[in-house]
């Protein structure tokens, strides 16, 4: 297996962060010690530019980069390479006086004043102008400096705009999409549903607050252009870096699962995934193990939109952010449990926002490696040294990549979907928890899961799980029909195939698309519970779920009834159904459970398919989380412990790296402890 | 007795629902099958062309019927009827993309952009006139059909404008009502207060968010107004309508207690009053039976309306809707319970929003007779069907009447002035719910009562309960007074008689206009206690009431005082009176009861107050509903059975309408079960 | 010491509230009946022309006076002062037509429509002008009324506008602060954070709700110019008014904290503090005695804003008020406990809102001294003729002063600034009840505290408390050290000395300005608990306080460890610190409280430094509040008692002025009784 390290000049991972040196020019001192600092924690990476579009231009077309020169060089000839940023996440003050349309303007129809950050228009021609001039000018500088590793293009992008600019595009957009013939779109859009019919793409506004709220197919369409304007501005800062600076690679910071952009058709444009990791460590509402494995799925996200190579955790706190609607402090030792988990997930970097802390503004009380008081003498301080010096240690893993043979199918557009969906309760859909808490449940057991939209190619996986699949994409149903009549074993649920992908019901009976053959079922009606409301469905063996929220009756065609209901007027019928694909050698098999229970719950059926798949389970204590990176010269096992007390795992060997000893059946791992154990 | 059948061609009720051919002109197949479906569930009349306009006029002046013909004539062939809307409840987007105007303003003073339904403004000339064409051209052209029952006027009629046009309005109409005297209007609206005098009219402006919210008495007549103003619209249309087709009887669909329109100031431009009954059938705050009871009460109001007729119950769900916070299906029974139900209150049909599940938009899941499966092997199917059989079966009940002789005084106007108040507590003023438990107690008690207008003539009824009449209209007191010293039993509670209906206090004390005398007592104070507070009140018997929310402190001038206060400051005060107004053969009783009490406590006083008045009551058991039609050959007594498992009621004698059978004496009903008895 | 009487001409105390006779000049019954009752109930001022502006000048430039000249004179002939109000609170409606300008822009940037009230714009030229003509009419006509007592300036002054007036004002009062730098301006805010720069004062916007939110130096400024400019529209009012009367004094009646009005700054205008006080008596959230110190605390804020006189009740209900979220009824005896209290807290008027009830418009259901009935025959009445009664028995009081050694540091800038900072949680920051609960934790000790400023000079205390300090002042570090080296007993909490007056933080650790060497610690991290989570601290004699919401984690340099965390990473490290400043006589002492515990658990902490500080603490009965005023003939001792069973207070000696009695050694106190002992 090759070797696919991001950085080959590092040599290893990156450590590093965010940093602001533009807002202490006053004060070279501090900037001395900088360095100092940077080199005692193990850091070897800046990202430096963010949001200096104002320095670097202080009034319009007035340049100043001399100051950023002297800090990468300075940076470089101590070791610490530069990750550059397009400065176009922050329009200067003059912009916004010049040319309002850089302004957004939003749901109401109104244009926002000039304040805030990642909220431009990006189909404004006049902010496009200026970030391709200032992008291309950073790019001739700073394009062959030895410090450069990559460009971050703006920072988090996200957001819509409904002024007229937007708007035009937006019909443009759909005459595109419907082959410019209106009545393809009020076919697709059933408008003639309270009167709607459309005659002409110009009559089509934005779904304003106090417009058309009403038509699903223009609020989903209104959401994929919004990911197709974002990208298409992405695309012409790339053009300009692309065009100047061809060997270096790009990246955009993603945001967790940002519900706003469809990350999967902004990730082509892509050298390398990156993202932003803020969880809220110590909350009310869950255990630590809870969070870190939340956290796990949103890796396994990023991960697997290019599973060909590592990806980067771009922004983490080292201590804690400043604006979670609690602030708490990580507690000692999670920062490392956390830095390392990215790297068991496949991230080659641990990188921080932020270096260190500006005296003002909003993010003034967020964390970073260098407090107000600015000295080493501080907890963080120590823990991130330490942080690097594992990073340091563990080096032979970067490069390597996580295999996955199982995968999960998670789409943006069904997530639109479902949540505009006039059906079920708003209250209840909980469409992500619903996948996230059935990928975790798989974690637990050891399987690595890759995270895939549902018109993936499913080729290489033998276990897939597709919960909520309400939407199907024009290729999804044959994907599965393949997969299963391949051997696969695949398991839908409750409001699966109820729309095609533009939001149009299929006819016949659910779930559509020939998926009533696939299952051997039909859904006949689909039941809404209160909160407070409970079935239970009883397996044959005497096994019970808890249902709540939703419950489908089914009428059975072609499938074995495992499991039946208990209660209510649908008391005996078929709530979990599987129908089998036999081959000489092998034998697909789509399960279908009609009601929602909790993923632990679904555990024993999981591991059937598991098993049935000659997929491997692990028995992990409790609290242990494992996941492996496999590398071209050899496999590496993690081991983290998020429990509060110290744990031992049966089975293990190998050399641990962080230790240097050797693992022969037991590991022990201390509270919040890590072993990365090669073999 | 006189039959007042509403539809003598039908010769039975009518069993329909909203029809929506114009969604699948594509599909032939799909109309064919409707009708064999139609007539398979015992559909007699289908609702057409409430969202035509874009079909009928897909842009200005090109008119299109010929598909609706084609359609009505199938339909008429097959027996099925036609109630005919006029498209006025959704605007093309042609209409709002030349004609602005027609599109709403809202309390924000922004206009709306182009969407939705039910949001025109209302005075707009354009909007009237492109109605009038096209209701001129549907009268014209299907006036005649023998199909054709009913026209149905725009759809649930609702909502608001605040722009220029309906402000000017609003000064004509102001100016009208205070004699084109501005200091009538500052006197009546006491705007001395703050400084609020006007100098004109034109001074006047709607209740804009953003302008003036502290003048009660503009609240008021702007609810008033708008009121007035969509009365003022829906006149137009029906004007039309009766020009060319006078013999059609028309109708609106009223929705429930809709809180922006006095519906009464509407019934009189309506032969049939119809209306939308959307209960949440099985939630997690109430029982069964109590769903029911309040859905009883919605339709008491709509009989009371106009008693000397059958009404319509326009729409309903035969399974689900889409749009409630929880969107559980209808377990089996209730659709047979709810459609009986409405029969019982003197509704002559059941009909259903919708026919068939449209593929797409906003209500593609609203609950439909035929699904996304199309085919009638489905549980709602069935259910649907067996109510068009009870209907066949319990047809001599159509045309039959309600009749009572107790009244609950019930308010638009006071509805508004209480929430307006700036008094007691805007949590626990609770108006609709203090009204509905005490009709329900009553109605527990098996005794009919109108819900009517504290203006209305009284002189039919011997009870009569008026909680929290706030406001009085000028001719109440007198009313009141009238109906007491004819003998009449009189309750009122507690905020009784606090200001005239421009909202100005009376002076002298409260319950003013007279009403002091009347009961014998004035209200001092009137204490606003916290959710969590209570007292209690005891009677001279020993009987004890829990008082919540509220407590007047009286002074007793002239009354008995049947029960007083036992806790708090005014301990050992009254807080039940009673005056006797008694005659030679009679005693007119008027009590007060000066605190909230739940109703369920205050039986005791109802059945006096029953018995006094000679008026029988019915033992029940609990979770039986009882009500009466009276025809000119017999009456019908309706038994239903909102518990969950069977019960007998004892004291019935005549023949079951739905078994054949004859019954003596006791009466099994299963769960869910109804009877209607003939004698 | 001198008698500071504020009306000489009175005598005693004022007994008076607001009176809207211009509501009934068509009823002069009812103006006759007013004298006879105002007599009656003791009262000797009313309060007039509060709201009078459109009957005074019903359209542009035509005045009438002649109304409110037989009124006053009225008044006067029966001994019933007046004060005399301008009219500014309320608009005519025919200025704002002719004037639109008046009417306020919001932070959404939409000018108001007309209506309302206190919603001008403070900077409108056209507002300004107006009011200084009517002001200066009415100072000609009745300055030299001998009934004229005191000018009320406007009412409630409050609110803000985001007007291009405004916004333009606030540009110029920007650059006068900093001294037309913008990079002053620039560095203050910390601006070149995400590209902030700004060019030039002009481009600087108001905090727009749609605009700048992100730059805690403009939200900060904003609040100080709004202040600002609502100062000196009232120095306007004021100017005019000193010219034509310089004899009369001028107030305007503060509301409580009012949080958007840093009243201290206004305080230097006028000649008197008055306000206005609406407790929420007998809510469901606590205990009247918490109410009542809570009231307790507001009026010391009021009292130390002009030690050197008495100050006025200028607004409270005799029974209850129309707005809060449950309008309850005063108890019998509360009504004489709150007038008595402010009394007992300094003020020498106890005066309402209202005298009358008005028949309409939104606050017709206020309390009032004469209700609808317009009788004497109340409850209400009763008790306020009944506290006429005990002002004239108490007159010698009136002219006294409090007195105080112990001061709690309260601070507008510091209230804006800890809500404004993106750190701790917003849930839980509670700076304005932490103050409280302190302060009304000294009052249960029987400890009179002043409530200043930040930068107040303290040499005339011995005890000072400063809670949650987050920002200092330039002076404030300085008058800390100065306190404490001259001995004074300090206290501080966490989130102490985070940010400047810019609100810059301090590099070097935290509490800045020096202060880290005044304590002896330096606050490393701060912990933001969630409200379910726990720590406890534990000192060295065994006691234990338990933490919530907040947690500095400390490094001790040079101080005492007086008790240290018992749980969490931080178990055992100092979490209550006190350095001591020894000198020959005296010692100084410098508390640091890292935690948040609850201020009675507190008490001892505080007992230690007001015994080490030679302030006497009075046993009292948990619910009797003790009080003191000093006049130049003697000492008047309050009692009051907030409990409902009567109590006894041991240790009283002197002449109760109420009963006239001697009391020597214990003083009993019925269920919500006052005793006034002079000595």
């Amino acid at each position: 297996m090759e070797k696919r390290m991001l950085f080959p000049q590092v040599g290893g991972f990156l450590h590093g962060g965010d940093y602001n040196p533009e807002q202490w020019l006053d004060r070279p001192d501090i900037l001395e010690e900088d360095i100092r600092l940077m080199k005692k924690a193990g850091i070897n990476s800046a990202t430096l530019g963010v949001f200096s579009w104002s320095v670097y231009e202080p009034t319009e077309g007035d340049f100043h980069f001399e100051w950023l020169e002297e800090i990468m060089d300075k940076l470089y000839e101590n070791g610490i390479y530069t990750i550059l940023a397009t400065p176009s996440g922050a329009r200067p003050a003059w912009l916004d006086a010049a040319y309002p349309e850089a302004m957004r303007v939003s749901s109401r129809n109104v244009r926002d004043h000039h304040g805030g950050r990642h909220n431009h228009c990006m189909s404004s021609p006049k902010y496009r102008e200026k970030v391709t001039i200032i992008d291309r000018k950073l790019a001739e500088r700073f394009g062959k400096h030895p410090g450069l590793l990559m460009w971050h293009i703006s920072n988090e992008l996200g957001g819509e705009c409904y002024c007229p600019i937007c708007a035009k595009r937006f019909q443009d957009y759909l005459a595109d999409k419907f082959d410019h013939d209106i009545q393809k779109l009020n076919h697709a859009w059933w408008t003639t549903f309270w009167s709607h019919r459309y005659n002409s793409f110009d009559q089509i506004e934005p779904p304003f607050d106090h417009g058309e709220r009403s038509i699903m197919g223009l609020d989903l369409e209104w959401k994929r252009f919004t990911t197709w304007s974002m990208n298409d501005f992405m695309k012409t800062e790339i053009a300009v870096l692309k065009e100047v600076t061809p060997q270096i690679p790009v990246t955009t910071n993603f945001m967790e699962l940002y519900y706003e952009l469809d990350y999967r058709k902004m990730a082509g444009e892509l050298d390398v995934i990156s993202w932003d990791s803020y969880p809220g460590f110590h909350n009310d509402r869950e255990a630590l193990e809870e969070t870190m494995l939340r956290t796990a799925f949103h890796h396994a996200v990023m991960r697997s939109m290019k599973r060909e190579k590592p990806f980067m955790l771009m922004e983490s706190t080292p201590s804690l952010v400043n604006w979670q609607p609690f602030n708490k402090l990580k507690r000692p030792g999670v920062h490392k449990l956390a830095s390392l988990q990215a790297v068991a997930s496949g991230s080659d970097t641990v990188q921080y926002f932020q270096w260190r802390k500006g005296r003002g503004s909003s993010e003034q009380f967020h964390g970073a490696v260098v407090g107000h008081d600015g000295t080493e003498n501080t907890r963080v301080f120590r823990e991130v040294s330490e942080v690097g010096t594992l990073l340091k240690k563990i080096a032979p893993v970067a490069g390597s990549l996580v295999k996955a043979e199982a995968a999960l199918l998670f789409d943006w557009d069904n997530r639109w979907a479902v949540n505009d969906a006039s059906a079920l309760s708003n209250e209840t859909k909980r469409y992500d928890n619903t996948c996230i808490n059935i990928w975790q449940e798989f974690r637990k057991l050891g399987v690595e899961m890759d995270v895939v939209p549902s018109d993936a190619d499913l080729s290489q996986y033998r276990v897939v799980v597709a919960p909520m699949l309400y939407m199907l994409q024009p290729e999804t149903a044959d994907n599965l029909k393949a997969f299963v009549q391949d051997g696969g074993q695949l398991l839908a649920t409750y409001f699966t195939g109820y729309v095609d992908s533009d939001q149009l019901c299929y006819l016949g009976g659910f779930p559509g698309d020939g998926l009533t053959e696939l299952f051997g079922i039909v859904s006949e009606e689909i039941d809404t519970l209160y909160p407070t409301d409970r079935n239970h469905i009883r397996f044959e063996d005497g096994t019970e779920w808890e249902v709540k929220d939703y419950a489908e009756v089914l009428q059975v065609k072609d499938a074995h009834v495992l499991a039946s209901y208990m209660e209510d007027f649908y008391q005996g019928t078929a709530a979990v159904t599987c129908k089998e694909f036999p081959t000489d050698d092998k034998c697909g098999r789509a399960y279908y459970v009609a009601a929602r229970s909790s993923a632990d719950q679904m555990r024993s059926l999981f591991l059937k398919m598991l098993q049935d798949a000659g997929l491997s389970v692990k028995e992990l204590p409790p609290s242990v989380d494992y996941s492996t990176r496999i590398g071209e010269d050899g496999i590496y096992d993690f081991y983290m412990n998020y429990g509060t007390s110290p744990v031992k795992v049966s089975g293990v060997a190998g050399t641990d790296l962080i230790t240097g000893g050797s693992v022969q059946g037991e590991l022990e791992l201390e509270t919040y402890g890590v072993a990365v154990i090669k073999h």
